[in-house]
């Protein structure tokens, strides 16, 4: 089956907002194996969003809206539905009764601007919001499924993720399409498509693969086609056995999987902890690790030690050391990584020290030099890196090794 | 004059890959007055290609194309275009050489693979990107420009910013619409609507407002129209001035400052500085701080205190403190933001100490229970909030409301 997606939004048209809606909707609808045809963004306009309508593929049998459901006055896609669509202004007392609920959860209660959010075209069914106050809406004509939900993503990923997918499959046969995704820490694309040239030129013509690359990354997604899921899972899990081979260690996880989330399991199943020493990073392998649900059973916090003399004070990094060598050297990143495990009680302690840019660089250390150390319970290491010229990458490629240097630490250990 | 942007990529269209190219190219066009009419997504196929090329609207002026562009098997993007646009590859010296470039600075020499990359259709004209080994092309017909980057964001940010845009301006006016956003923190979309409601219905025709919510911010765009630069500037600026006066401190900052940058200034401008202590949030205030270049001179750093423990070890928070009143209090918000302050020898100290879910509630302290406090030289507070169910909302929440109460904070200190 064949679905289609329409954002609408001046806010995305212009740039201002990143659609993340639509990358979520074709997520849970590929893993059900119906294929996004085309993905569109319109703006917050009666004629742009009936000309999308009208010229949906005659193929396509979903259609997902989102945008243009809120309270305020640039908000019109119910409006335009209403025209495209027919009947008129019907209210839905199931759909006010829980924005009366969720009101009373703040201890508020709603008022006009929220109940009108409660009436909807008859031509649709209703789908209750239980996230906020629009609710999503359901067409039908000709036999296609028209669905809209609001813009707010949290708001999309309830209605669409809850609601209208397991609709969807309580009507539709999941399809035939296959994808799996291996990711890939320490080694470039080019690298990698080199490494894998023979084999990807003795894949079987229904099996796809793609490299997609991001910083401090690389994903290889596998994709299988055949005429059902079995054959297809198949098809891909053959590829995927030779292929973690020809990688190895490179190779940190598959499909949805973020390193942190690797590396907490890993430290879970051994019940050992890190705690982080973070300078050119700021915080950001923290935030990392405690993005996971559950993160306090293995992290035990850290110091983010921007400034030299923090250094000093709370992670015993040695004045000569910081005088003799730089902030952004090897006995620095080792004194941080084993001075915060030691003043944290941690298995394992992990340091970044750098120059993230844009400023700050020198000849013998140039904007993107990074110091990463592991201290565990069988030592300390160091090493150096050079991760380029952008600040924001370079965070993130320092924070992305400096994790799967503990994954790799970690996993040395015996389970 | 008319734009329109087709991204290219499997990746996107399945949801694997946030498309965030479409919106840097549509920032950068509407900045000069050109307006993006339709943004698509489609699949690495040459058939999709084609015929989205095909069905440009009539009216559109320049067709921004990114993805495909690798050098890998997957990316077919240039040869699909050298089959619509006619001619024969055609290698490019100067592109090449920059390529020698780009290898030399990592101390690496180009392989065939990335030889390849020099060649390209003799219908366009090569654009050299000083970021990676993929050109940028531009071909032309009938009138219309069609440009094509690379799906890589920080290559598609050079050639369209550096490159495509000044080619653009240079045989180009720039336009006649005008946008500016005030960023607010604190109010939700309703309690807005409800504020400005009178103003609103007082604006003029061809002012537009839109409300744009997130997590913890809600943004308010005014797009002026007219027939010059100057004009909808001023009708803009008008709106402006009054909207800030309804809405006072309620508004942070204007267009693309993020309130991370606004700290950062008003800390800079009255030569203060911040350390901060992170329990739920984890380390997220000191990246949101440390992404801003330059934070060091206002960012000491400070102490990601995720387990109890280290609040008392490395923070100075009571024994009793915890006993008595938990983690999630006032009384350890309070001793955590004096203490970091104290042990980091900052003016300023802020805490956070939650329940970011989505275990770990309970009736008096459900999920998205957070103190926050902040410790200055007049003294130290710690307010309650509760930012509602979602693990990753509430880390942002909390981090953007830490950051917004110390922005006040600093800014109640005479410059």
């Amino acid at each position: 089956m064949q679905a289609e997606i329409i954002a609408i939004g001046d806010e995305i048209l212009i740039g201002q907002t990143i659609d993340t809606n639509s990358a979520f909707i074709a997520s849970q609808l590929n893993l059900h194996g119906i294929k996004v045809h085309l993905k569109r963004v319109i703006a917050d306009d009666a004629q742009a969003i009936k000309q999308a309508l009208d010229s949906v593929d005659p193929k396509t049998k979903y259609v997902f809206m989102t945008g243009g459901l809120g309270p305020t006055k640039d908000d019109i896609t119910k409006k335009t539905l209403l025209e495209y669509f027919g009947g008129e202004m019907e209210f839905k007392p199931e759909v006010y009764a829980q924005i009366v609920k969720l009101f009373a959860s703040f201890n508020r209660e709603p008022k006009e601007v929220h109940r009108q959010q409660a009436f909807v075209p008859s031509s649709c069914e209703a789908i209750v919001n239980d996230t906020g106050t629009a609710p999503g809406m359901r067409f039908e004509k000709e036999g296609r499924f028209y669905f809209s939900s609001p813009g707010v993503p949290y708001e999309t990923e309830h209605l669409v993720g809850d609601k209208i997918i397991p609709w969807i499959l309580e009507t539709q046969e999941s399809g035939s399409i296959y994808h799996k995704t291996l990711i890939t820490q320490g080694i470039g694309e080019s690298d990698l498509a080199e490494k894998l040239s023979d084999w990807e030129n003795s894949l079987p013509a229904d099996v796809k693969l793609a490299y997609l690359p991001s910083p401090g990354l690389v994903k290889l997604r596998l994709s299988g086609h055949a005429s059902n899921r079995e054959e297809s899972t198949k098809k891909v899990s053959e590829q995927i056995a030779i292929l973690r081979h020809l990688l190895g260690d490179l190779v940190f996880g598959e499909d949805a999987h973020s390193l942190e989330e690797i590396v907490g399991k890993s430290l879970l199943a051994r019940e050992s902890t890190v705690a982080v020493a973070e300078s050119c990073t700021g915080g950001y392998i923290g935030h990392l690790i405690t993005k996971v649900p559950g993160s306090s059973a293995y992290f035990l916090g850290g110091i983010i030690s921007y400034s030299n003399s923090l250094k000093m004070q709370l992670l015993g990094v040695k004045e000569e050391s910081l005088k003799n060598f730089g902030a952004v050297s090897e006995e620095v990143a080792l004194e941080m990584a084993e001075g915060v495990r030691k003043k944290c009680g941690s298995d394992f302690g992990i340091s970044t020290t750098g120059v993230a840019g844009p400023s700050g660089g020198s000849p013998e250390k140039p904007v993107g030099t990074v110091w990463i150390g592991i201290a565990g319970p069988s030592g300390a290491v160091a090493r150096k890196y050079n991760f380029g010229a952008n600040r924001e990458r370079n965070i993130r490629r320092s924070a992305l090794m400096a994790l799967d240097r503990l994954r790799k630490e970690v996993q040395k250990i015996e389970n």
